[in-house]
């Protein structure tokens, strides 16, 4: 039987790369799959600390599935997924986004609205009562870490802190805080990326009511690191909109420290954005207090705001 | 907050209705939800069976769900579920079909390729740590046997005997064999019944590459129960398809006995059903030997068939 291979989404994060090393673990073990961890990209410096800390190697980069089966973590949307995936066989999900999906047979759906996908799988180890070991659960107590922005995020649930702890257990990380505040700055450090980088590093693209619209966002301890250089970050964007043919762009700038975002927004449909957020935007731009989470916070009003 | 309504798909079989009191119960334990299991029918001859055993009443029949939010077992499609589905949020699923779903926020979906739902929620009850009543337990223990055929349907898995034992046991059932003997029978005793309760009993609609097919199933000890009321039958489904505008109409009788099904088919497509079962139709019948079950040995080949 061909090796399956299981894969988060494009410009990976620390949980979509953590989640497809124990989906893939996961499954080997508990339903004696041949399965491989790859990515759909390289590893941002938030994951590839963590990655150095627990001595884990990168996993793969594809451009395409070369097998007959595929395993999704942390998206369903073949929007977001490897180039190829309508000729592939999806024989498993593990994510916890909205869903836009089908199928043609029964297939391993598992979809929860908690913190992080590595929080879905940790319970699932539970429930097939298969054992992690350290360095994936490393990986995904960073994951838990990344995508909670250390439980203060309001996409955290009462689900992911009894995983974080217990994952940080057997991963022997003594200081999970210390440790994740250490992580989560090591993804801040924007001054070594370019524009580019900046706009493409976590961006993903949502068919809203007919409409594709890019939505980036990168994480800071002060968004004016972002907008100082803003004729060059709308340049990327710019560019980005004619070459691939978004039409519209919202660009997403968190500041983990204060809980806010500042949005960059360009490209058709302001109006829809100025209404979706209840702001003004001024040269493109807005801030939205509380704002951190883009799946709870930025979506789920953009695809209201376009439907209406 | 309003009461969240939790049910299985029209035509209600035991793994919907047991479905629906088991996700009922434990949203309502582990998520301190507020919801109420009903059901899109009446309970038919096998599930009363189990009802009748396991001292359960029946759940409410809704024509619409007058709530916000809405949990479905055992169906994601639209097609399948209430008539009002668009009008509603979907909190959760929990389901073992193919899938076709889309939503606007993360949400609750778990989908397991087992042999019935009742057997995804019986883990999903030990992973989140909640007790099963002992008649909820009876019931989806009666929710296993009627979906597998007592363990024996090629959509039976390596999960679902572990957890049917286990439910016996907390359900008081010393000998499951012998209760789910019984409850089968019960649910075979088809001349109590209308061609046209035959015909809808367990039906669903399919659309297939934009087709749109109803496949119903009886079970039977012995096929000619219903082949020698085939000019009534037929009546019924020639009716039905002009009534309700369905292209074809797979009507598949099947042996428990024996694991074996014939199958009579109306309407449009004939030649891709042919081709889905390489068979020759005669007179709209054919035998297909080993085929017990819809999901995993009729909607497959056809659906690959229509989209030939």
């Amino acid at each position: 039987m061909a090796k399956m291979l299981v894969f988060g989404h494009q410009n990976p994060d620390t949980d979509t790369i953590a989640s497809a090393f124990a989906a893939s673990y996961l499954l080997n073990k508990a339903y004696n799959q041949d399965t491989e961890a790859v990515a759909l990209g390289t590893p941002n410096a938030e994951t590839q600390f963590a990655l150095n800390y627990f001595k884990v190697d990168a996993p793969r980069v594809i451009e395409s599935a070369d097998t007959e089966e595929v395993v999704l973590v942390d998206h369903n949307e073949a929007a977001q997924s490897v180039a190829n995936i309508a000729d592939v066989t999806v024989y498993g999900v593990y994510d916890h986004h909205k869903i836009n999906f089908s199928s043609a047979a029964p297939l391993y759906f598992l979809n929860k609205p908690w913190g992080s996908v590595a929080t879905v799988l940790y319970y699932e180890f539970q429930t097939l009562n298969v054992e992690i070991p350290a360095e994936i659960a490393g990986m995904m107590a960073s994951a838990i870490i990344s995508d909670t922005l250390l439980l203060k995020s309001p996409t955290t649930t009462p689900m992911d802190k009894p995983a974080l702890e217990a994952l940080a257990k057997i991963a022997g990380l003594e200081d999970y805080e210390a440790y994740g505040l250490e992580m989560l700055k090591a993804g801040t450090d924007l001054s070594s990326r370019s524009a580019k980088e900046l706009i493409d590093g976590d961006a993903k693209s949502f068919e809203l009511n007919g409409s594709t619209v890019r939505i980036g966002q990168v994480n800071t301890v002060d968004v004016e690191d972002v907008f100082s250089r803003r004729d060059e970050v709308v340049a990327a964007m710019e560019a980005e909109l004619a070459e691939e043919g978004y039409n519209t762009f919202v660009f997403v700038v968190t500041n983990i420290l204060d809980s806010d975002s500042d949005i960059l927004v360009l490209g058709d449909n302001l109006d829809k954005v100025e209404a979706a957020f209840d702001v003004k935007l001024a040269d493109g731009r807005a801030s939205l207090p509380g704002v951190v989470s883009r799946k709870k916070q930025v979506v789920p009003p953009l695809t209201d705001a376009f439907n209406a």
